[in-house]
């Protein structure tokens, strides 16, 4: 495949150094993003990141920032650190809204840009399924800001408590909902729980221990459906010695910011409801409907080359490779991310030297997901196993998955602190509290 | 002085344990507040704290977090954390609106209160002296949020000159205008030169490092009036070392967002407006308009009672003690404002035991201003000196000031990193960037 060069600079608005070689525009620096612009620093390609954020996010200890476990700048990294001395490669923050395959064009929040080669690693947001209360009064888990909301929510609530006098609206105030038995959800209610059981005695001597509720609401019958029995079965009874309340078998159907309602019923009174129960695909508009399938995501040849389009792309969470092993496309996770991105890397400079290319095999390196302190459930081929060495084990997989040799410093060092303390960093309400998800709704 | 305790709990809204002590309220929890609350622990008072926020904020490294040289959470400190142990303090996070001395009353956004004892600590905010183009485009320093909301705006700026291909929009995109002289505005200055200096050339290898401009307007003409002659002109030769514009004798009278207007017709192009150039007191209605003296501080007596109260106090920057000594009162420095907090927690302490009290007597512990790396200015008492055993003990004394272990070591940590490597912390843009300053514009 060659692809004529067609910069037609008078139609750009977005500056950007002059260049022989061919330009691959990358929309998105999450995993997928971020693990090709690695694959294709130093190459005969100008390589142009776009992101909506100047900086990469660990999604994976959103959890632990939501509950003031760790500052967001341990587990966010900037992109212009990340591509300090690689060349070849430009960073530029913006939103793209656009894509305009017929003249190779992306229409950007900044202005237009020439591609000659795109691709799309826009990842997913919270899916609320059409539930405007929820979506409204509850907040999700996809980005920082939703960390930093849920985080504000919480303490802010928690100060709220401790000024009435009226029990009914003290209980609303410190009682959580968490929607999803996934390993958000899960994660996240262990956190909670931990915190409720060592933080609030000693910042809120004020209250009874046994005043937080945490409700985890699960629409199947078994926590971490994707994971081993085991794992399953692990998870809920560590989660009820935490003394988290599990719903099985029940969903969230309406919200009005104090009482959830579920579907067979039953109201629970909570001014905290944290949605972990879905996502979809956010992408610009510009791409063919056909090729857009299931949960908004894209669908794409064994190459991840988006069906219809030469030089188009897609990679990560809305990429789907339906085939008959996989009909529902790969797991939306980091491991599927960073395996697609360093494939597509290897395969464009294959298909600009004109080499033959195989198709993208996943291979699956197991699952991990910790409960609390000290504990975690892990899957990892034949080996299933719970507890203590599961835990050191996530500890360690995610301290060395995290960008930046100071983040990692950081992380561990806020880790072993509490390790030996149970104490949390700073618990500060900086940002006001919006009690809205940072949800886009202009995706279906 | 005896105050009969007369708590009316129907009329109370704000919850609060029983109580057989007399109740002493404390609005802010600055440097003087705090540090009344820390003399005032264990004692026979109920001690109950308000703040809008649930931290105290250590202002004097507000600079760094806003060139992202620390992060917010190293330099504020919950209060939550701070009282743990403390069993006759209470935490309350709300805004207090007015003052009802007839009845011992306030009302505070989240419902009324009655004290025994009202002590004012609520500090100063950012005064624009009434020049609306200035404020609603610029930015203070007076509030963490300010600090951030300046990096977001350097950030986005720097990005947003990556996009563009006109130099004149480039430039006014990179450049900075400090607006005063004095110990915040020299230290931003020299701060912000030495992210251009060794930041800016790594994160933006597209520019050229003469591309951020950076002013300091003075109205006056010396910087660091309030210091020695030496401290002046030695600030003065750093600064410019450091390539930074300083302008003596020049005032802003306007700004529409792109250019900065100087009373003398002289005009800069520049998206960057920091505005360190002038303080006003900042407190509820209520308290009677003849205490209320120049730069809206509260007059009190030499013991820091309000004039006409009996029972009401004011510490900290919005206190004015006017004698012939000191005709404007202290100076609104944080030594003033925990000597205050101290003195006011003894005196009130021997007023409530009838014993004799003292007037406040304030001791000039000596100044310290850091001028980018390596180098500060100090005087203290006789001695005056410049350079790096300045910066030194600027260093040192600052680590020792920062509440809580954690703090400090996290500050530490990051200028041990810094001093060796340059490197500073990561650099987030999360909060979205609001052009208008946290001002409060209801007082005068």
């Amino acid at each position: 495949m060659k692809i004529n060069q067609t910069i037609n600079t008078n139609s750009e608005t977005i500056c950007l150094p002059d260049t022989k070689f061919p330009r691959i525009v990358i929309i998105g620096g999450g995993f997928a993003g971020l693990a090709l612009v690695k694959k294709l620093k130093h190459k005969e390609l100008q390589v142009v990141l776009f992101d909506k954020n100047n900086f990469h996010q660990f999604q994976p200890l959103f959890y632990q920032v939501a509950t003031s476990a760790l500052e967001p700048d341990s587990i966010v990294f900037p992109f212009r650190k990340q591509i300090n001395g690689y060349k070849n490669v430009l960073f530029r923050l913006a939103e793209v809204e656009e894509i305009q395959p017929s003249s190779n064009t992306l229409i950007t929040s900044k202005g237009k840009i020439h591609y000659d080669y795109l691709v799309l690693a826009t990842g997913t947001t919270t899916n609320f399924f059409g539930m405007d209360s929820v979506a409204e009064n509850s907040l999700g888990m996809k980005d920082i800001r939703d960390s930093l909301n849920i985080r504000h929510m919480m303490l802010q609530n928690l100060e709220e408590a401790a000024i009435t006098c009226d029990e009914e609206e003290r209980d609303s105030l410190t009682n959580f909902v968490i929607v999803g038995g996934g390993p958000a959800g899960v994660e996240m209610a262990g956190a909670l729980a931990e915190f409720c059981k060592y933080i609030l005695p000693k910042d809120y001597p004020e209250y009874p221990s046994s005043i937080m509720k945490i409700y985890l609401v699960e629409a199947n019958n078994m926590l971490l459906s994707t994971m081993s029995d085991k794992a399953s079965t692990k998870t809920l009874k560590y989660l009820k010695d935490l003394n988290v309340k599990v719903l099985f078998n029940e969903s969230v159907s309406d919200y009005d910011g104090s009482q959830v309602t579920t579907k067979s019923g039953k109201t629970i009174l909570a001014k905290n409801l944290i949605w972990t129960a879905g996502v979809k695909g956010l992408f610009p508009k510009g791409i063919d409907e056909k090729n857009i399938v299931k949960g908004n995501r894209i669908k794409t040849d064994d190459n991840l080359k988006v069906e219809g389009y030469e030089n188009i792309f897609a990679i990560g969470d809305i990429a789907a490779i339906i085939t008959e092993e996989t009909p529902k496309g790969h797991p939306q996770v980091a491991q599927t991310a960073i395996q697609q991105g360093k494939y597509l890397g290897d395969t464009i400079l294959k298909l600009i030297n004109d080499e033959p290319i195989k198709p993208f095999e996943y291979r699956d390196k197991g699952s991990l997901a910790t409960v609390g302190k000290r504990k975690a459930v892990a899957d990892l081929g034949k080996f299933k196993f719970a507890g203590y060495f599961a835990w050191l084990l996530w500890s360690i997989i995610h301290l060395l998955s995290i960008s930046g040799f100071r983040n990692r410093l950081m992380v561990g060092f806020n880790w072993a602190v509490s390790y030996f303390t149970y104490e949390k960093s700073n618990r500060l309400i900086i940002r006001d509290f919006k009690p809205k998800s940072s949800i886009n709704h202009t995706n279906k």
